[in-house]
């Protein structure tokens, strides 16, 4: 059910290259060649050619509800050499301010600014695409995607406030939506419900043109440490299954993000390293988008994973943890 | 998003043909031959050679709250010259009882052993396939699934009961499971919420060898005649999304239901004539098992449709409504 909701080529530099031919290309390059650690030589080469670096965020900065030995330094260096930061996350449920607030709960300070929440994307997926300002958003969704689409002007409603909506079978209800309504975003909602499944599928099917936007299509939803819970994925497939129609996906995998820095802050994909613990997300979502990449074992990939004969993803380099870059640059 | 759900190869008498290739013989045969209207001579030849009588309930025996003319004395006809009579409906938030109770208030009398609905079909799945007793099912759908369950002596749980079970996200929750369920049967849910799905999932992907049985992938169901609202394929889609797993299809398409009255009436599908008013559901449902197939007008679809070039699907035999049956047969 995972799809890889690429939304547009690949741009690197002057040159687009089709999506197919990239992914190929990557695929070719990457089982071909073998990644290698992080030494002082290579580190080099990579911080210099890189502008900006693309953290996730579980396994990486922090693991549960702590952090990473050396991660506030490792960060603080990165910014004293002029270097552009991202932490991306594909939960939607809150949006970058509340991300922030996490962040220095855990001690170290990350500006708004620095934080790709998928619910931020969602709005400016939005933005970059002209999505006129009197058309509304209609959201399936947390608090985080209203306030992310609030914040860059767009009038947005559903989400939380229909939480309680309920549909009473014995009396012939009609759900009337809103013919203004030019998109419909779906992200990971604690409180979903039949009234949603019905308002998002109505303003798809029936408003000409409107939009179908997914934050991301995680199976799995990392909401509560308890245990794992269903992600956007379950809501995106279920309003999938009843509008008959696929979604454009802004979060991981999606290369969205990339597009994204390539339009904001003019960094080509090129100049891009991604860090992450998942060979199968982080990695290849670099590798498919055409950035560095890097690995670390922070997380939940080992080294006998990465070099066991079964793995395919062959990130660029790997190392320990991401404090091993403040170790080999001699800050 | 639709798939087909075809659960085994096709048997017709003792040939069994693997289902792939049924579907391209069956294809090659409907686009090469031409369907033909009714007539006293055609009529004869499809009486004497079918068993039974497979009917689509909306646009055949009733439209909107209306018997359509003619039905009753219809059926009473073909009772008694022996046939048997199938009423197939992929609504499963009823039980058959409760839709006897609806065919009684339409002024017509069907036994609830001529009803066939997905609720009814997901319980003989479980028969059929020898489900221990000892195994717990658990439900996302309505009533008619839980009463269907109770009938076949199977213990089966959620529904109704967990309508009103909600997650605070602000405690840390964790939602324990019944080890000894396994099978999670999925319909229309129109209390469908964030409990439900996680309970179902963890089951589907934590209980080894747990069965995911959909009742149906409708993106639409016809619950209230008000509007069209979400239908079983959206809560099957959001436990696919959630588990990436790929259920088993009871109702329509799926030619359960054919495999079920040969084992049950050793009546085998050359033998059965699928009777609705839909090209792309009913009719390509009856080709695709093998059976004689007869569209009716009283419905959704009108003989220029049919006739249409574009239209690729092509039934046995046309004709106005059910009741031709009754004037063709001289009674």
């Amino acid at each position: 059910m995972r799809t890889e909701g690429q939304t547009s080529d690949i741009r690197c530099g002057k040159v687009t290259i089709p999506v197919e031919v990239a992914l190929r290309l990557n695929s070719f390059f990457s089982s071909s060649m073998s990644c290698q650690p992080l030494s002082p030589q290579n580190f080099r080469d990579l911080f210099d050619s890189v502008e900006a670096f693309l953290f996730d965020c579980d396994g990486v900065i922090w693991k549960g509800d702590g952090l990473i030995d050396g991660v506030a330094e490792t960060l603080d260096m990165l910014r004293s050499k002029g270097k552009k930061l991202v932490f991306v996350t594909n939960n939607s449920w809150k949006s970058r301010a509340q991300y922030a607030l996490k962040f220095r709960s855990l001690g170290i300070s990350v500006s708004q600014d620095e934080i790709f929440s998928s619910s931020f994307a969602a709005a400016m997926y939005l933005k970059l695409n002209n999505f006129p300002s009197h058309n509304k958003v209609y959201v399936i969704g947390g608090e985080g995607i209203l306030e992310e689409l609030q914040l860059a002007g767009f009038t947005a409603f559903g989400g939380p406030e229909d939480a309680n909506k309920a549909l009473d079978p014995k009396q012939n209800c009609f759900v009337e939506h809103d013919k203004s309504v030019g998109a419909v975003v779906v992200g990971i909602d604690l409180y979903i419900n039949y009234y949603k499944l019905q308002y998002g599928t109505l303003c798809i099917r029936e408003n000409p043109g409107c939009l179908f936007i997914a934050t991301n299509r995680d199976a799995v939803g990392h909401m509560l440490s308890s245990q794992e819970w269903p992600g956007a994925g379950c809501m995106v497939a279920a309003i999938c299954g009843s509008t008959q129609k696929e979604p454009v996906v802004v979060g991981k995998p999606s290369t969205f993000l990339m597009e994204f820095l390539l339009k904001k802050f003019n960094v080509t994909c090129s100049k891009m390293c991604m860090v992450g613990d998942r060979l199968d997300t982080d990695i290849l979502f670099g590798q498919n988008a055409g950035c560095k990449t890097l690995l670390v074992f922070s997380g939940c990939t080992t080294q006998s994973a990465l070099q066991d004969p079964s793995n395919k993803i062959q990130p660029d380099y790997y190392t320990s943890k991401i404090s091993d870059m403040l170790d080999l640059s001699g800050a």
